[in-house]
């Protein structure tokens, strides 16, 4: 039950819905304004979130490096826990060090038409641009959504990146998110972030994840084994013959930071991301593409083809350590976010993954000790 | 200029157009039959090409490990030289060591619609299928097609599957490499192979390429300078204005063999494609893409969601250096191929790119003592 | 307080102490009869310490794939979440996927006197060999031990080697364990195993850590804070000019299974220790060196110089999310016995780590409603 | 048959040999005065020769990225092309970007010897340190030296530090090169440079190699089959018991620059080594250790253990390709210096490694129409 302080609270936030945070999660690490990746200055999120008719529950999610501009070249790195999944484009990332454009995450059967229609609209509205590699990445909603009708098409990528903006990030069941589910709940789009201190001023870390991933006996709310307190209100099946799919799930999970690091460094942040999926309660099991992506925003326009030499700057490795534990934090939060978000959806063939209940979550928090009053 | 003798070798072989080897080109190794990616059984590739108007000059080619077969799950690995490029599906198969589906390689503008085409397909052909996640990569030919126009479409893609066969496998300015042009010549497909000998029976290596890479004065054609000899017939631009585009080029290399090896062992022969480039003078230039996949059709069928428990045959480590030297081999034979095969084309903006002349080469390499006669 | 029970049960089992297990700690999955990584039948481990005087507080352990065979060639991979360390031979392991000869872990600046050690004692006890690369890793033990006196000798190794057997293992400060820390307690050497159930029959996986890594307030046991209610008993420095020396620890984690899994399948396994890290908090700092090695048993004398054609078999990788669940579980576990099993240690400088109090820790888990009674 | 003219050159160089470029080996691009590693202004080269008794054939080099101060961090990056060999200490590179200290060459089974010692020279010299994690690398020179005795040293590696200086680095088999063949020619160490001119600027790239690498037939030398012209003086063994040992071969690459590049790209300049090695024929066999490692002494002292926020200068990706050649270039050139060196050694057992003859090398070079005259 949330308390009447709470409600007002959320009122107050404008919120559609409580976050962990206000269910009396616990959490470690002091959150940014928005508890959200936009609290890194200039990075926009744009949902075009499909939930029509009976089974079309999918969309893609844009996160915008640098707002509209397309070619928002920053710095950038990549890792893979558990790789049955795609994200297009790192191989170049991984080579080059850089990001350029959005990165997008849609269903695993549209990351072709998503990919496709990331360079048309590269092509269309970044001047000097001879040759796009888009970031793409995806997991499986196929269990809620029609995945093989096909149901994304090139303008809702253009209506994504239209939509995109800064501020708070709607969570749950939309965009890229709408047809997920985690641990056996509905799940989709989660986010939060971290302020960083240093010596040398104060940093952001923001996270996005498309949590769909994991099996309900592993899950874990602040280190409480809340999946295994929670056994009924499993995903339902609509008719027998549907064994839901092949793919026990996946999670994308973006980074980004204006602390001035570097590409090595930024894969060392982007690993962090496995140690939040670990306190979780992951195992990142076969068939999960647990797949991460970290950026900075610290350095733009690093551009790939012109003579440019690059002032840039670099916190020495010994000062990474807060943003790893950020990282670790944020993952975390996200995740929980993503699930206390979601509502209960029905979907294909009848199939329901039911909502996290906010009211059992916190009497199991409680009976731990770990709720929040 | 090609001797009588040598015009009626290629008469009863019935070929379109000499290859590297009828020229007097000196190569390593022994080639299987064909000198071709199809002499590993069961492998067959499809190209559907797009030469229409002033500026299509592009295509789609496809290698089936496996036949049409499209679940034909193989042991696989990959390799980036240089990664200014895109190839799809390796985050998996770095994972799963498995390669489903085709492998199929097209334009960089491109690789979206390929890849959307190649789920529909799986979709459609594939029984029990629940996701795909393709191999699909690209090189740049936006000199001399119309990249931004977005030419090829899904039935190219289906098409180019369904031409897909064994036997003689056509090269130069074909499939996806109707419009690519390397080390200032039109280029293109190529292909060749390798017979390899062990004390437990012949293998196969078969290589294919798509070349779209490398600047002219770095040509070698069996470790002579050819490049550094022509260095008139440069590509030649319709209009001033046409910068040729950004891209330097990439070269996309497949390597497929029939040795019963594990994926990790396939990883190390994917590699040995750096040192085939390496002897034809490639500096691996920041902006190619220089992507290798290496896949084995000894051990099929090794499924990933099943409750499989598999016999599958190893070559001792020690076994796979005359494999590497093959690699090697059927690499440069194969870049060499894709440039004697293709034939000089206009396209974009009047843009050409010219042939690599037959009887030059005979003659560079005569005055380097380095024709075969 | 340890019930009269806990200790009629612990001298049935002859042990010296108590295990995690032992005094309540939750954890999941089913261990193996020694719930140690010589569980994995063949899987020897060897300790030899070295606790004399005011400032010698190291030692080296030794862990035999396959018994005392120093050309015991096994499957293996290896992984690095985060590389602030050392471990020699890897290179070869992700060529190869084979890893020969022991194990060794000891002290940051001995790791070239073992290496040497290891070459000696191959060179006279293995048939045949004529060169090896040794797998040699570390943690820093700078604190408690004179690390800088280089006081890991030749022979130490030698008879590492020699004590080396199967049975239970001896945990905390033993061995290359000797003068580590974690989470600001006395550590060292932890083990532990889970039984994997599977269609094709049960396999066992089996894990050993040298654990030296973390700050207080990040250990989690069993989820439960433990680390922030724990904030006395940090680490005492004798004179306060003593820092304690510059790096915040690493962890070496050792996986062992005799399940049939390939070269690539056994990366997949080294990396989730990574999430067994997690649960208990890691962040992964900037100065660990976080580096994990998996191997099978199940296929040996798989050689690298003569004639060979093996026969292995391979799990498909469908089957392989209870082995990842295991090693998370079993990494948990080895890290929270290792921290158990330590006892109060002073050394270098007269610098003091105090051990995880027992009764502290159940009475903690008891609030956390988390202690199995 | 060395000219009159020739030789009146090398009298005026004051060198003790001619180098393949004296002997009218043709080469592309521009070295630097020096022609060497050395010519990166600040790195220092030492070499310690065992060349003693009948079967003494070792010894140890060491590379100073900046002078005898054992601690200068430098951005640096490896890679390998085939493992079969150790570089110790790069775990640690790849994940810090930095590498402090010198790098070490030396055999096989030496490298816990020469690390254990660099780790005390370390611990006296370096102010500060607490901890160190030495770059050793080596090769297998089993076949000359009595490498199961161990006759390298502590006071070895000192007397090598001692050594490094600037200017011109003595070639062949001196220092870790001393035993070493390569294409079944004596072989060692040898050292090439590259000036690279950039809009911003001039600057160099300097290779050092310890070749050991690659069976004869594939030599090429400019492109010319060598290799497959001199079949004659292959290696002689003095007993017929004697098979010469079990590895191959490897090859040992540092890449020097003073160019501003950050961590990610000296990984891309490390890659190109590669195809220095394919220009030459090698096939990257499976005993192989074909290891590199690239440095740059444009930001030195990049701490990793204070406060650091550090201003770095990055040059665009874009700018690299000109780099990419040199390394390529100057690889191809030191491992022929190298070959050229080298006299005609016996060592173990009396087995005799015969030199690359100069005048055979020239009359081939002639015939093919490469003699630079």
């Amino acid at each position: 039950m949330i308390s009447p302080l709470l409600m007002a609270l959320l009122a107050v936030q404008g919120a559609d819905g409580p976050r962990a945070r206000d269910l009396g999660v616990a959490f470690e690490g002091t959150p940014a304004p928005l508890n959200a990746i936009t609290d890194v200055a200039g990075v926009e999120v744009g949902h075009r979130t499909l939930n029509e008719g009976d089974d079309v529950r999918t969309g893609v999610t844009v996160v915008l490096p640098d707002g509209r501009r397309g070619r928002n070249q920053v710095f950038a790195a990549w890792f893979t826990l558990n790789a049955d999944g795609e994200m297009t484009g790192t191989t170049w990332i991984e080579e080059s060090g850089i990001l350029e454009g959005p990165i997008s995450i849609t269903n695993t059967h549209s990351v072709g038409t998503v990919h496709q229609a990331v360079i048309e609209w590269s092509v269309r509205n970044v001047e000097g641009l001879s040759w796009s590699l888009p970031v793409v990445a995806e997991t499986w909603d196929g269990m809620l959504n029609d995945i093989d009708g096909f149901h994304v098409e090139r303008e809702h990528v253009f209506e994504a990146i239209a939509a995109a903006r800064g501020g708070a990030v709607e969570e749950g069941s939309v965009g890229g998110g709408t047809g997920m589910r985690a641990y056996g709940f509905k799940a989709g789009i989660g986010t939060s972030s971290r302020l960083v201190e240093t010596v040398h001023g104060t940093f952001t870390v923001g996270v996005l994840v498309q949590a769909n991933y994991g099996s309900r006996e592993l899950l874990r709310v602040s280190g409480v084994p809340v999946g295994q307190e929670i056994t009924d209100l499993m995903p339902e099946f609509g008719t027998a013959a549907d064994g839901g799919g092949g793919r026990d799930g996946s999670i994308i999970i973006v980074v980004a930071t204006d602390a001035p690091v570097l590409p090595h460094q930024l894969k060392r942040i982007a690993k962090r991301a496995s140690l939040g999926l670990g306190r979780n309660g992951s195992v990142a099991s076969n068939g999960s593409g647990d797949i991460f992506i970290a950026f900075t925003t610290a350095v733009k326009n690093v551009g790939t083809e012109d003579d440019g030499l690059y002032d840039v700057r670099m916190l020495g490795n010994a000062e990474l350590t807060p943003f790893f534990k950020a990282t670790v934090e944020a993952t975390e939060e996200s995740i929980i976010n993503a699930l206390v978000a979601a509502e209960t959806m029905t979907g294909r063939n009848g199939n329901t993954v039911h909502a996290l209940p906010h009211d059992r979550l916190r009497s199991i928090l409680r009976k731990y000790g770990r709720l929040v009053e």
